[in-house]
């Protein structure tokens, strides 16, 4: 039976504590919501921290504080986001790396983010892919559009495969600026995968907002890995709540299962990933 | 028959006069080039314009000199870029609007352009559009990836119809930091603007450097129009340069007549776009 594995984006750098309360934005919150969310089904957790008065920060100290009470209350496969908010400066961006994640983000181009662009030329995609191969840190791709798997392509060919050798890609749909969250666009984008990039290279995907269901579906029915949490959609469905980021696992957990799909451990995650 | 229009784009920003000695960079050569295309079967001309040392620019005054220059010496549809280079600032590209052409570009959202990132933030693309909507200028929506036709049936859905009420988009493929110049792409574009754009929605396409070829026949194929020119490549085909900009008019226009598709003329075109 083929696995499927679960990233969950439990608290992101748009979405306010006042607007979302589950989210969680203090370490302690953080950490309780890893437990849950890997006894729900996670095996990865993509990270964005939060200062005192829960706010996007890349405080590398705060990193380094996240990453290690992770490491000691869970297994869940670390990866920190390279993005942060979509305002943060290149050299905060890449010293992310140095609270030594599992993994690490890297956005494969330049999107308009709601009113904001969010800016990753060239030059800076190459250089935080060189970091990370030389901290080994595994990336995920992330991509919001079409021609950020053209520029993953030609990254791969100028500067190599990424440490550990495996290619794996997270579609981020239904942001305004990029690719919707439809079916259709998942079948663009998973043939384009097949198209550009190297022979066994995975995807996962997530849809924001309400395109989380079509996106989930689509990904899954494709063969797919899933991302979910609050990060992306803070409704469970129309007109409700989600409690809880556990809450969004669960049902990605349950959809993978009726797919007949078994879903990934943590150490599974690691192996299909190839993260040491 | 089905008409099949073509716009020239015979400058650009980026291409220097010494690396393509036919660019035409002056008002004097633009006009030549401008009626040499029209007689070669192109319709429309998306217009960059140089200084006097062939700098890109977006000078009102000699924007207007120029806009009035081939008002009188041809009857192509005339199309200002209000992109100018990826560095221009948003109120010189808003002025471009003042020198009066039948239409300009107006780009659907931000994307790496090589190193560069062209950048189009939400509120200046809604505010150019509405300028346009003002001035009574057609707008051509640009789009170098997916994701920007989403961006354009949202534009649509919350700014209305363009002046004229007609919509066309014109795909930029192959740029390096967009969606890439293939069959596939052109295909997904096409399927795109079915699933999102209002009916009767035309498009052309373009492929940068070597993707020409395959995105001129997948759009033909497709029942799109097409652009060329020395803006988008600099090559008649591998190891050849262009001799002109005519020159690749003339072999957009053969491909549109051995696919059975009359060649439109300027008035043809004008009506195919409401363009009064």
């Amino acid at each position: 039976m083929s696995q499927g594995f679960i990233t969950v984006a439990p608290t992101g750098a748009e979405v306010s504590k006042s607007d979302c309360p589950p989210l969680p934005v203090t370490i302690d919150e953080l950490v309780a919501a890893a437990t849950d969310c890997q006894a729900a089904g996670a095996s990865i957790i993509h990270v964005h921290i939060r200062d005192d008065d829960a706010t996007s920060t890349l405080d590398l100290q705060r990193l380094k504080d996240t990453v290690s009470a992770l490491r000691e209350s869970c297994d869940l496969v670390i990866q920190l986001s390279t993005g942060g908010a979509v305002t943060d400066a290149e050299p905060d961006r890449l010293a992310v790396l140095e609270a030594e994640p599992d993994m690490a983000s890297c956005t494969m181009g330049s999107v308009n983010f709601g009113d904001d662009v969010f800016f990753n030329r060239w030059g800076f995609v190459r250089r935080l892919h060189q970091a990370m191969q030389d901290h080994g840190v595994v990336p995920e791709y992330e991509i919001f559009d079409l021609g950020h798997l053209s520029n993953l392509a030609r990254l791969l060919e100028k500067d190599g495969l990424p440490h550990g050798g495996h290619v794996h890609v997270d579609f981020v749909l239904g942001v305004p600026g990029g690719a919707s969250g439809d079916p259709a666009t998942v079948a663009d984008m998973t043939d384009a995968v097949n198209r550009y990039l190297p022979e066994g290279t995975t995807f996962s995907a997530t849809g924001i907002g309400r395109t989380t269901m079509p996106v989930m579906l689509s990904s899954v029915a494709a063969g797919g890995h899933l991302r979910v949490g609050l990060e992306d959609t803070t409704s469970y469905r129309r007109g409700e709540r989600a409690e809880s980021n556990a809450q969004l696992v669960r049902r990605a957990a349950d959809v993978l299962r009726i797919a007949g799909r078994e879903v990934a451990t943590p150490a599974d995650t690691r192996r299909l990933l190839s993260i040491a």
